[in-house]
């Protein structure tokens, strides 16, 4: 098993930890420049934009082409902390609690897009469906994956009939 | 709109960071006391469990408890860094770039997980579908929305055809 051959802490030495930091492995470069009129959510973007991967990670983004959308995972770097924990959505005018909605205002401020693969050259993915700001900074890629990742019979609370195209 | 009223860093005084670091806001109970036997994803797990948000961000699960499904963002906090670029995944022999598969193995060891939710009592989410580790920390929890986070006729790259239910 993989789990087998790699390094890891050891099980029964595990501290539960006050704080975890990640190093950037990428940059998303976007046409949104400033805060105003950024599509809410990819799935409603017709943007394109582009992921540079940093060069020192380059070979793990091997074997990803055949894939046709990517996870991608980002730090919303603006958001000044601590942040409220119930905020007004765009799609609703009364305030919802921020693990309700998928505001960018959060106690950590994790931004979670799927996003188009339309090529990759390189340490560069070109990519559809952007919703972020440029410069954004990038935490981690994952391939999406149909058989792992839709959900049917969802009940979407609050935004049930809400969902719309909308812009910051 | 909500992002003007809320506290941001300035934009022309950004800097790109070296790191960004979180603090937990919550902790992942499972079944799981040890690597070995946790199902490989969410979507083919059948196991409860339950995330116990830490009491301070309680206020922000609000109407959380409408929605039937969220997406869980975690540390894999056993992972020893650096780890290879390229490794192989449970579900084939080859190796493949880290960002092609969705090993706990990656230079930011963040987890992913859709989880179903089965109730929701004061700070505590009851939740099916478990794929992690006993006391995994918890970085985010986002409602899932099938309009925003499904994706038809997506390409599953390496992974076509070969899915199934497979425990670590």
């Amino acid at each position: 098993m993989e789990i087998e051959k790699k390094k890891l802490y050891e099980l029964n030495r595990r501290a539960f930890p006050d704080e975890i930091c990640f190093k950037p492995i990428g940059i998303i470069l976007t046409p949104f420049k400033t805060l105003k009129g950024i599509p809410i959510q990819s799935s409603i973007s017709k943007v394109k934009g582009r992921i540079e991967i940093f060069k020192d990670y380059e070979n793990a983004l091997k074997d990803l082409e055949k894939f046709s959308h990517i996870y991608c995972i980002y730090h919303f770097d603006l958001i000044k902390l601590p942040v409220p924990l119930q905020s007004k959505p765009f799609l609703d005018n009364t305030k919802k609690g921020v693990f309700a909605i998928r505001t960018p205002f959060r106690p950590n401020p994790i931004g979670l897009s799927i996003f188009e693969i339309l090529q990759i050259k390189k340490n560069v993915i070109d990519i559809l469906g952007v919703d972020v700001l440029d410069k954004t900074p990038v935490l981690d890629i994952k391939p999406y994956v149909s058989e792992f990742d839709h959900r049917s019979q969802t009940k979407n609370g609050w935004l049930n009939g809400k969902v719309k195209y909308k812009e910051s």
